[in-house]
């Protein structure tokens, strides 16, 4: 296997700056790609060991992109993710004052992120959407627009100085990336997990999807997201991605996945992996009744009916 | 183990009808006892193999007094249920006409099944409660009652007619009786099944007893019996014994079972036997993701996702 | 409406008791019935502007005969309940000793409650089932039984002498009573009050009984006592008699009765009165989202957007 | 009110098709935005009566920036929807070959659609994101890019020419817009309705969300489209929104809003609207127990109860 990770390029975007924080990056190459796509292509044809993606951020979601990649094609999994705090800088060619600025670029996405802060210092300004913020910056030093929104670590690569830095529209703006590769064993747990499915619905009468959520809930299981994608066949068709507290080897998680995978038409793992947001200390403990311990005993109870030994 | 079966005495009863369509009475003895207490007792104290004994019938639902001896003391297990039609002869000394009945018997359970026959026929006849039905038509033949609503076939054990037969208030009256020995596994399914629960809560909060049931629910298991039962720890506390769908070796049952042991304080498990109620032709198929087939696969499925092999 | 109240008679049993601890009975004739049956009949008729009879106790549970007269004829509907501590006095005649008792009398209600005691004390005692408590005391003033289980209060009245009393197998043996009229308003809620209602299922399937239990448990409604009574339909066909906490004028209650009024085959009212069992300290505060104000406000919005006014 | 319609222009896109389908657009002015945002904030000014917008779309699932428009700020109702299937057309300049076109151009939104239609047919070109599908077309016109993919009704516009038509990746592809007001009274029912909200659950704890959708499923009502927006309240925190079958005037709706008001955080009424999918004979009756008149009779029955009247 290639000792190669593919990431959403350019270089100098916030997602090279999540990835580098994995410790394993050092002996890696990392090697950036121009889409989630071809990032995750190159995994999928055995090019890349795994690849880097963003799949959330607070403003704008689930990011479709990743979510409708990972839901179709040749079935991938998920075995780390990185929670990365998102502010950005204001990019200009050294010399250049906020009153010369007519023209600013970003990626799309930055766009909701930097809006009040545009509209209070910069009102009259047009906005050109780039495709990445690393590109925004090298058209600034091309000298194509005046100004570009990125993170502030991109200034130094692109001869721009920053302006203004901390720009964010939302406190606690965040992306989450995650670390993707072909199936394998999922990470071992750490007492802090999430697991990651895709749900599509058998048929859809009333109260199917709370059938569904059912599942993980009668098992004191948490939900941290629940994204609909659609399927592809027809507007108002959707499935589910859904990020569940818990790890495939957990029992509630497992005996949870069982359920799904009897009532749904189809789900697709994409993984059991250590949660990012919080610290071990930060998880609850489970709801009582739905602790590995009491799985154990109830299918040892269960057994020994069946034998008549009680 | 002692080839007897104990049972409700005495001789002469619906109870001793009704154990007796079961084919191996042939080759065990059946010794009545004065009280399902009693006949219970004699398993428990291995002086019989099993005990036969009334547990629900149409008009008083469950027999308390059976179903408190299931609940509590020494476990006990249920491996057969027979359901007897029940109607009443009015037994009376040779000679003995209508007109001439001033005071009539019957074990206490008999009187709801032909109160209003004797409203509309004996309206003004003295009611005594006996020990049992047997017992009332031996008092009859004694001279000490005038007659004695019991089975037309203790007509003759006690040299009584039968002045009416087929006497019952209630269309569909039956009794069921069940065969209850020492814990051991249980019989083979036969695919029309039943099994039989205690439930006692872990507290009690809004939705406790509909969590409970919902392990059924969420499983497609019908109940078809629901009685509660005081615990003993005062009023309003109560246990649930429950009769549902299935048996113990189905995959939904068997996880139904595993879900209560980790959500109840205590269950208590009496046994999985033929349904007696309905042939197997009457039987519906499993909802849609309950099946045998739809659990193994289910289960092989994630034990695949947590090898990474999928 | 004639001032009388009926009551499960005879005189001096533990229901007259009960009965003489509300208030106002010291302006109404007090007129003791033969059985629960005759004593709610003279309500029906208008012979008893009220019944009073027992309908629950902590050892043997929901009192089918009670039950089963409110679940069918002609409805009634409970305004009041009692609950009443029971314990039993061994009563003989003057210069009996506990080793001249050879048989012993009592209700057949009162057995499972001296059962232990009996064993320890009697253990070779005859037991001769009475028509009533008090009646087994006359018998006993008679001579035809040496002692009678009854409360203490009734060795007075049949010149009788209390060798033992306060006997209880079960601790916190309690006897709950209901007050019993034709159908009115019911009485104003006081906060810590009980809605009695009979459910009939519209149909028998996985989850159906859940289901209902779901419109309490949905609107925070805690279940005190849920008890299956035959419907006369045949074996395995059940009517469910709950009580809920909470008056009928609570808005969770009312959406409650609503919700099942809705789904079941039927639904019979049986009254919202205050609850014995605890004082209004005691009770909980509805559960988030279910007091009346939150009722109130909710309908009020749903009407604001239903006008396009928000 | 000023009788003109915002829409999300420039003129010549799918939208404004999909718009003049209304048949009260004869007599509005229609004036197109250069975004969403722009025509719904003319909508909240009062420059614009109503402002017809990009709601969802069977490849790329809801519109985000819709979404969250409708989420937050001053509230807004939706009043129609209508529903149009999306082919492309390939415009070029007159005279252009396929094998002349070395880059594209349109809206991000289009790419989806056009994906697998470019790998097959233009494998080497580079895209260029336009402002909009029209927008693109002109900058065809203009000679800036080669080729655009738009609506083929833009082809007249630009003086381009269709070189391909019936472009689209997915079957079935489909875009839904609404017609979006200030708050008013809703559209009358019609039968055939639907009903959306926003909801934010009041607090995260396993089985949060599915008593949320329990609240639509225990009446029977089907879910349309669920889709959960970040609250900017930091990554993992998100509303839902839904549609749902039904009108806010049919009691089962209602009543679910009720319950969803009491146990939410918030939830904002987003309009009840003629349904565009399916004509009224394609919907379901009710569910038993769900009814308009099945709702009045439970009311009547609860208020007779409450005056002991039954």
């Amino acid at each position: 296997m290639p000792a190669s990770y593919a990431y959403l390029g350019p270089e100098g975007t916030f997602t090279e700056v999540a990835l580098r924080t994995l410790p394993e990056t050092a002996t890696r190459e990392l090697v950036p790609y121009v889409s989630v796509q071809s990032a995750l292509d190159a995994v999928r044809a055995g090019e890349a060991e795994a690849a880097f993606v963003p799949i959330e951020n607070s403003v704008e979601g689930g990011i479709t992109t990743t979510l409708d990649e990972l839901v179709a094609g040749q079935p991938l999994m998920i075995y780390r993710e990185v929670l990365l705090s998102i502010t950005f800088a204001l990019l200009v060619r050294p010399g250049t004052k906020l009153s010369d600025i007519k023209t600013v670029t970003a990626h799309p996405a930055a766009q909701p992120q930097v809006r009040n802060w545009i509209k209070a210092h910069l009102p009259d300004v047009a906005w050109e959407s780039a495709a990445s913020n690393a590109d925004g910056a090298r058209l600034v030093q091309e000298g194509r627009y005046d100004a570009a929104f990125a993170g502030e670590f991109a200034a130094a690569r692109y001869g721009l100085e920053a302006l203004e830095t901390g720009i964010h529209d939302a406190e606690n703006a965040q992306t989450r990336f995650v670390l993707v590769g072909r199936p394998a064993r999922p990470a071992a747990p750490t007492g802090a997990d999430k697991t990651s499915v895709v749900l599509w619905q058998r048929d859809d009468h009333p109260g199917g999807l709370r059938d569904l959520l059912g599942e993980f809930a009668t098992r004191g299981i948490n939900l941290m997201l629940l994204q609909s994608r659609p399927t592809g066949a027809g507007i108002g068709n959707y499935c589910f991605c859904i990020d569940a507290e818990g790890h495939i080897s957990d029992r509630r998680v497992a005996e949870a996945l069982m359920g799904l995978k009897r009532i749904c038409l189809q789900v697709r793992y994409l993984g059991s992996y250590p949660r990012a947001e919080v610290g071990p200390a930060d998880v609850g403990t489970p709801r009582p009744g739905t602790s590995d311990e009491e799985f154990v005993a109830a299918a040892d109870w269960v057994a020994r009916c069946q034998d008549g030994r009680f």
